[in-house]
């Protein structure tokens, strides 16, 4: 088994075998690309490894014969003290984890070849040496890094310093003699070895598995082992590190966006530990290796077709490139990169679609602060995750993660470290003290869609005593503060948050989207201000309008009496019309020739009356009024075991048919209302919680008689349609009577989803979901994405049988809170359906993922 | 199109067209058994009539020539003076309906006529003429009856006698006189076009379509009108009228049964106002009629392969049959008959064993009254519908038919009508003071299975003033009172009622059933009692063992602590394992070799809890102890909005897995103490609420363990089946993943109609079920009779699913209430299903449907 490559024998598209780190090492090579000379150990052999748990004496055979084939290229020996050879040994997992995983530099080290390195520069050898007894103490070794840390600091404190560089070569040597101190370090070829383990074992590390449950990754890849020359960005100052992106991460322009630091390496600039300078410097200041990097950036870019995340170290003036990577960026900028490109001709229409991740659009419309004159900026930092957020000061990651869910936690850090992720994921927003762009707090939340501000020195922060410093200001844990991601201001107290709008790009995208996708885009708007809003992200129509808010408010007590007073019943309904009706009308004014689905009543009754808990306590108390007693009878009447399968929607309304019978005269009389105001109104009248044909024929006996009775009153008729929303396993199975039954059907797969799987899920989320969640038993929380195999296998049995009756005759969507998400909507495109229906804010995901699905359909 | 059919031109097989009655006239006419001549009219003219609400010319001069046929064969002529015609017009549905339909008898007299035939003999000729007055008048003409009643009774009161018999021939034709000013009698031609639309109109009265709603008969099939010369039971003492079952309609012996009139008509009996003699008096006195009736008895019984319901009419000597159908009989005369029937070589097993409607074996196994040494018998009756009652007394149907669902009720009449069947639906026992075993009362109480008594003289029912004398002690309506339909007995008080064995020719038939099916059918049965039932009832094992009753009682207190308190945690576990170990080894005693499927516990942790409304009374009234607020804490904790959907059953394992740990240890110990005890434990262990197959690997995981543990600690082994119970759509959609899991799955048809409709029972039955059956928006009532287009359907894509994975190596049952109703057995073994489950009191239903399903299935 070859488990050995060196870089002439990889390519890009052996990431599964290489890992991507490898795989594109292994490109660049091949493209002429300079990159210090290497080899790649295969995820074969770590998945091996964790077979055998040692590394396998033909690995390490192989291993010194690759090695050999670097020395001759650099012309530099491994172990040897006059010329020797050090290396870096960096993990590569088939899809990228950054940070995740083990990395150890300047690898192959001894007191011996410190010596004779120290004959020509005698600092850089006994920095590079401590650098490397603390990164193989702690990640092979496995001592605890706030040793190697403290004796660190203790000689800043010493020289009076604040940064690394600062320190005295002397300082630098008893450094590493205390170092030393800490354990034996190995020979070379040992060390080599044990960092190959290290890395291998790294895979799966607590970080490193918490990682990939997050983003749904398989346990089962394995981690390559990329071993490569170093090259040393801290041999002066002609040596220079830096990370680079081909364009702006943040918001997609294209220009060389990133940073890097004289005389380092690259782990100072990831770590945040020092502050580096933007790219726009080493334009000034190294013009010539500038002018490479964006050639090379841009070599990349045309032969990836996508935007680069570029590592970079400049050795004495010589450029290499250490690593490049598809860029991480922000929604936003995918969205104008994918667009630009399409413009550029490094990609077409197709790619630039398929390219988002839909679920991305969300985050792109980020919410924003809303100027007012009275906003305390106390604080600017770099904006490093766009948005912005509000909420309580959270100063550690534990406390964020326990808190996050109930309460809004802004995670206030120094820097985050990988070890922070689970409190970044329940924070609304982060802020650092130190750190730049590409640190890890930035990249975090970035890829995490978590607005972000990095880097804000003026936070003096006070873990132990719980409070920061902030020009002068002082806050504890729990005040309240925003962050906006886009600017990097930092505000005192509440502020108001507002939605953003379309960006110019988006649109271009959506159109380009609405010219490939299949799938009808609608809304769920209640109300004409949602109407407004879906209209305005390109919905076509309104998919569910629910009327259940229609009896609330002011006309929760016309409601009470048309349940409670018999007498009053008439002149209740007599109201609720003339309310109803302008509801209606309201509506059909802004949807001016969109069809708009109105559902009727779907909730039982005793929702419209107090809770009977209360009635209960308050009658105990003796304090009923005998309003409140009659009210208190009804509510126990009404009570139910389980109301969610209980006495609502068309069951209600077949044991008492005034309710629909208002219901769809207001929708009628409404609708020529509009017509004689110049509107068109096309009202598709929807029948909810059908479990049979039968319910349809009984409800549509009563209706149809009084929308005829309202066109004769009106000497005026107008078009409209009836149908069935399908919720229940039963309904799907009759779904074909029901077709002949109706003109359009709409599966309201919330409700699917519970009785499908028998789970309440008021009750469920609660008691086990997350458990099941976390145990693994559910892959995925069928409440947010499709169940494809029970909830998705009845709704293709409903759509082949109403199908098989009326073709292509009856329209079928969906309006569950699955109509706005991606693989739902993937789902829904395969099955056939003419629509899916979501909440405005999600129209623009399921315009672009109705496209994804056409797409990737015909691509088939 | 033919719509007259002349006796010799119809059969048995014509009774779609022709009626029963009708059909079965012919068919006697042919094979040579006296019935006075005649013709039908076919259910077509009676569809036809429907249509166009009037006789069509057609009809009515096709009657004239079949009449002129029947003039030609009696050698009388209709309307003539000298020598009368006088028919019959008798309606006849496709499927009998007693009662329920209109006749018309004597039909053809006028003044002229019965001038002429009162010289030979008056009363006789007054007589017959009251009778057509009044029947015609009532049917045809809609005149009230009682007007003809408040006439009769007032010359009953001037003559001061107490039957009809006993009137003067000049009270008669004082009667006919009063009679004639009621109305006009048409001429005897239009008589017989208005009888023959009136009966054609009594296919659509009341009665009638209440009829087939209850016993679920098309609407739309109409009536035949059976056309015939009138004979006279009443022309004098040598004249007599009776009805004869040939085999014992009770016990089903074989032997004429029956009851007749001397100088009578038939209608007399029927009505129940005379009390007949039985007809074992025939026999002394018309020996000769006696044997010709017994003969032609056994040629219909041959003829028709099985007992017949006889009516006949013997006038001045000689005997005619005006009747023969199928005999209706009690559950335990059906089942000996049958069983007779085989063993005389008149049917085969097969027909014997499909022949019995499997519902009505639940009422063969009547209850009993216990007797006791106290009992107070007050009188007694006819024994008409066999079985015991206790109830309230009731003195009318309407009252009946309104608490009749609450309470129980004994419906005592002097006689019932057509118009009490309401009534008699909702009773548990009918007491007439009138009428003999072929009257109304005893007629639809055996159909319904209801115990019955008729004919008690000694109640003198005072309806107004709303109490019974009976034999010198008062009973007011709402006094209980027992009935016992076996024997006639009427018993004051309240009794105590005991369950009925297995009659021994229903043993003899399940053993036959037996011989052919091939479901296998075991029990639902939570305890030893239970499961000793359900071995004598034939159950092959248990298909359900319910735990929830095992934490409940004196071990509720244990169960608590368990939920309440964690430090006792372990010791309440420990104490349930010795507690379920013990319930388990007395059931694997029982069943000795017998497989037992044991449910791991179902139920939500707040069912063992006190409800949380009665805490928050408790709690506001302040009369909180300190353990009390910790329960409460907990059951607010555990509250549930659909606690159907909820955390209970696998779910609640997932999250604490001590319960079904020690519930599966429980199960090994008591197998492994049975097997050291000599008997041999089939132990099956059952998971509920499954909704994916992770769910039973994780349950697996740690009860395998546990299960290997106690074979370890014993260092004895035995087998054990794991299996999961699917009672949720998304259960039925991944059957094949839990296939793979599992070696058996079990149907749980109750909740899985609750999940597939979205119908909570608790709910739906109160709120609005009834509804829906009454609007027949569902046809059956899914709870009880299996769902095929829903339900069904799931169950069958598992099967198909399951069986894929595993063939025939799993096995599948049901153990829903489904598992004892005849339909659904038969859906059960057409999708292949192993076995089905039931109440022990049903087994003998499911034996019997079993066998009945695979004779169907092999003759299609």
């Amino acid at each position: 088994m070859k488990i050995i490559y060196l870089f002439e024998e990889g390519s890009k598209e052996m990431k599964e075998l290489l890992g991507n780190k490898g795989a594109q090492l292994c490109e660049m090579y091949r493209i002429g690309v300079p990159v210090p000379p290497g080899f790649v150990i295969s995820t074969k052999a770590c998945i091996s490894y964790f077979k055998e748990r040692k590394l396998s004496d033909d690995l390490k055979q192989k291993v010194i014969e690759a090695l050999k084939e670097i020395e001759k290229r650099t012309g530099k020996k491994f172990g040897d003290k006059k010329n020797p050879l050090l290396l870096s040994v960096r993990s590569g997992a088939p899809v990228s984890m950054p940070g995740m995983m083990d990395t150890i530099l300047n690898l192959g080290l001894n007191d011996e070849i410190v010596e004779e390195l120290a004959k020509s520069n005698e600092w850089f050898a006994y920095d590079t040496y401590r650098r490397f007894l603390s990164m193989f103490g702690e990640i092979v070794m496995n001592i605890d890094k706030d040793k190697f840390e403290e004796i660190m600091n203790k000689w800043k404190e010493i020289e009076k310093v604040k940064s690394d560089q600062e320190l005295s070569v002397n300082a630098l040597k008893e450094i590493v003699k205390e170092y030393k101190e800490l354990y034996k370090l190995p020979s070379p070829q040992e060390q080599l070895f044990m960092a190959i383990e290290a890395v291998f074992k790294s895979w799966n590390n607590e970080r490193a598995i918490h990682y990939r449950k997050i983003h749904n990754l398989p346990d089962d890849l394995g981690t390559g082992v990329v071993i490569q020359a170093m090259v040393f960005g801290n041999l002066g100052e002609d040596c220079l590190t830096g990370v680079a992106f081909t364009r702006n991460p943040s918001d997609g322009k294209k220009e060389l966006y990133g940073e890097f630091l004289i005389n380092a390496q690259g782990e100072d600039i990831v770590s945040g530990r020092r502050n580096p300078m933007p790219i726009s410097i080493l334009k000034e200041k190294f013009p010539e290796i500038y002018k490479e990097l964006l050639e090379i950036g841009e070599k990349l870019e045309r032969h990836y077709k996508d935007m680069q995340d570029i590592e970079f170290t400049v050795e004495k003036g010589k450029l290499y490139i250490l690593q490049t990577r598809t860029a991480k960026r922000t929604a936003k900028a995918s969205v104008k990169i994918a667009v630009d490109m399409v413009n550029e001709g490094i990609i077409d229409k197709k790619e630039a679609i398929t390219r988002i991740d839909a679920n991305s659009l969300e985050k792109l419309l980020h919410k924003q602060i809303k100027k007012t004159d009275n906003l305390k900026i106390i604080a600017r930092g770099l904006p490093a995750s766009p948005g912005a957020a509000v909420g309580k000061i959270c100063f550690s990651a534990d406390k964020a993660s326990m808190i996050g869910d109930k309460e809004k936690v802004i995670l206030v850090r120094n820097e985050t470290t990988p070890d922070d992720i689970h409190g970044v994921v329940k924070s609304q927003g982060i802020l650092t003290a130190r750190g730049g762009i590409t640190s890890h707090a930035a990249v975090v939340s970035r890829g995490l869609g978590i607005p972000c501000v990095v880097g804000c020195s003026a936070l003096k922060i006070n873990e132990e005593e719980g409070y920061i410093e902030v020009n002068g200001t002082i806050l504890k844990e729990g005040d309240t503060i925003a962050i906006d991601g886009t600017t990097g201001e930092v505000i005192l107290g509440e502020v108001e948050l507002i939605e953003a709008e379309l960006i110019e790009e988006l649109k271009k995208l959506l159109e380009w989207a609405d010219e490939y996708r299949r799938l009808k885009v609608y809304a769920n708007a209640d109300l004409p201000e949602d109407a407004k809003k879906a209209l305005y992200f390109g919905a076509e129509g309104i998919g569910l309008c629910r009327t259940e808010h229609m009896f609330l408010g002011n006309r929760l007590p016309i409601v009470r009496e048309m349940i409670l007073d018999k007498s009053k019943k008439r002149e209740a309904f007599k109201k609720l019309l003339e309310e109803q009706k302008k509801d209606f009308f309201e509506l059909f004014k802004v949807m001016d020739g969109k069809p708009v689905v109105i559902r009727l009543l779907d909730a039982p009754l005793h929702e419209f009356l107090p809770k009977y808990e209360d009635l209960v306590e308050k009658k105990i108390k003796g304090r009923f009024s005998s309003k409140e007693k009659i009210i208190f009878e009804k509510v126990k009447e009404l009570k139910e075991v389980n109301p969610m399968l209980g006495f609502r929607g068309v069951r209600l309304a077949i044991v008492e048919p005034e309710i629909y019978k208002m219901q769809a005269r207001a929708i009628i009389e409404a609708s020529i209302m509009a017509m004689e105001n110049g509107y068109k109104a096309i009202p598709y009248i929807e029948i909810p919680i059908v479990s049979d044909a039968n319910e349809i024929k009984e409800i549509k006996k009563y209706i149809i008689k009084e929308i005829e009775k309202v066109f004769k009153e009106k000497g005026k008729e107008i078009d409209y349609k009836i149908g069935a929303m399908i919720e229940l396993p039963r309904a799907c199975f009759v779904a074909d009577e029901i077709a002949k039954e109706v003109d359009f059907i709409s599966f309201g797969t919330n409700d699917l989803t519970q009785t499908t799987f028998g789970y309440s899920r008021d009750d469920a989320e609660e008691e086990f979901l997350g458990i099941y969640f976390e145990k693994k038993i559910l892959e995925k929380d069928p409440f947010s994405v499709l169940d494809e195999k029970g909830v998705g296998e009845l709704m293709k049995i409903a759509v082949n049988k109403a199908r098989k009756i009326k073709g292509k005759e009856i329209e079928i969507g969906i309006c569950g809170e699955h109509g706005g998400e991606p693989n739902s909507i993937r789902f829904c495109h395969k099955i056939g359906l003419d629509l899916v229906s979501c909440s405005p804010y999600r129209i623009a995901i399921a315009r672009l993922s109705a496209a994804q699905a056409s797409i990737i359909d015909n691509n088939k």
